[in-house]
């Protein structure tokens, strides 16, 4: 079978055998946003007409593609949802010589009842789920643009919460007057750290973002350490707000790309805290995981 | 004499009385970013050349024209200060046929340590305490870009923190995903409000912002209400972390722009705090309480 993460700026396709096995794989550019309108199946034929020519029938796509912006929209599911909640959920989709299925992405509500959403990281979530032993209770964690925070109980995603940590980060440097000061240089843990204690003390985040700045005016900041330090700043306050909802009873299990799984670990010991890393794709095992409880034609 | 604002994006001048009341004004674009290198006395002649013609002879400048990006840049003062310490250090600026003279910024450092500073904020708060008993404790707030929370103490300006509250709004809403989700619409205070209450539930400010997405994903959040909501959760959470470190004692002494102020007196409606409106030109009148100490020539 065919498994797919569509997202927003990147296009990661698997080939993979019986039993979830990478046999093959394309990561490219050419996110949902860079396909005009009707535009899918022809991409998708484009980047995996190999594949098909070689007899694979079953494609099965997860992320963004199922957001209103992309193929098609695939409602959200609520948790608590697992393998055979989501595989039940799968949208099939118009495509000329193999069985196109499309992944769910799942809603949740905090404590005051206010929505959560998440499109790709569900099928991730079970990706890792099935690395863990059966019916274990576990935090998750999946850093990135929108960091995901999740609760897995019973082999299933009991529910979640969304922090918008890496756009914040993004939008500020790119955009703000903390842009302007930061200046090149490669990453220094030391200011990371120093940021993620800094969130520990009082004032809040609109406070200690100013106080980037400050700091960089009198001297106590180097321009090349200023990205670093406000990384620090915004997963501390990320990790903060989580911690301030109960301490995790074991490990956090942490997959994303190396320099943020890096970085989030840094923050964990800052805080004594445990974590199990695992691979960047466990997408691929989350696909295989769905697609064997879908009934395929 | 005149007394002049020259901040980042805007400039304002008063011509006052030897009591500080506004005999003229004038307020434009042509903030210091506007003004080429080497070509502020022009700038500065420019403008005011009426009013020296007519026979003023002092003129004091405060704001962002004593920054790096200046004119000149006039070194921050330590807190705390009042008019006495702030006027024996101005800076005195070559101008042809006029005493011209720079109002120094200020700084501070937190009970961390980690410094603070503010530009032109110092006048409009020397101003404000003009309007309060004398050697009377207060706690202002100056909204804005980066709003200032300041103690004023025994006449002087005891200490501040600085929240950026107002460019982090900014840059959410015309860079990150949270613009695409707004749409436009006249400010909303039910929606505002909403947002105020928001910041008091748990999960951190990250994840509240990643929150007004969802709501409008779910359709629980109209897009013409997304901005007002977003402005509700940041001021929100400024207020949260300034009441952590105390509740004020009176009245918060408030001045800023007319929507600004509306904005943080609902605010503080929302957590039973009392405030007291001071007029926006306060600046004025701070000018010329600096200008009463300084011996000019």
């Amino acid at each position: 079978m065919i498994g797919i993460d569509w997202g927003t700026t990147a296009f990661r396709a698997y080939r993979l055998d019986p039993r979830g096995g990478v046999l093959d794989r394309i990561e490219r550019e050419g996110g949902i946003l860079t396909v005009p309108p009707g535009g899918f199946p022809a991409a998708l034929r484009e980047a995996i007409g190999p594949w098909l020519a070689e007899g694979e029938r079953r494609v099965l796509l997860c992320g963004m593609v199922g957001s209103r912006q992309g193929w098609q929209e695939a409602p959200y599911l609520p948790c608590p949802a697992g393998p055979a909640e989501i595989a039940a959920a799968v949208v099939p989709l118009p495509f000329e010589g193999a069985a196109c299925r499309l992944v769910p992405g799942l809603t949740t509500r905090d404590a005051a009842g206010v929505p959560d959403v998440m499109r790709g990281e569900e099928t991730k979530l079970l990706g890792l789920l099935a690395a863990l032993p059966p019916g274990a209770a576990a935090l998750a964690c999946l850093p990135g643009t929108h960091s995901k925070w999740a609760r897995l109980e019973g082999g299933r995603i009991a529910g979640f919460a969304t922090q918008m940590t890496g756009e914040t980060r993004a939008v500020l440097l790119q955009h703000s007057i903390l842009g302007r000061l930061a200046g090149p240089g490669p990453g220094s843990d030391t200011a990371f750290r120093r940021g993620v204690r800094r969130a520990g003390e009082p004032g809040g985040l609109l406070h200690h973002l100013f106080g980037t700045r400050a700091l960089g005016l009198a001297g106590e900041l180097a321009a090349a350490e200023t990205a670093s330090y406000l990384s620090g700043l915004l997963i501390g306050h990320e990790l903060h707000a989580v911690l301030a909802e109960g301490q995790p009873a074991g490990p956090i299990h942490l997959a994303g790309s190396e320099a943020l799984c890096h970085a989030y670990a840094l923050a964990f010991a800052e805080h004594g805290l445990a974590h199990r890393r695992h691979a960047e794709d466990i997408v691929a095992r989350g696909l295989a995981l769905i697609a064997e409880m879908i009934a395929w034609p």
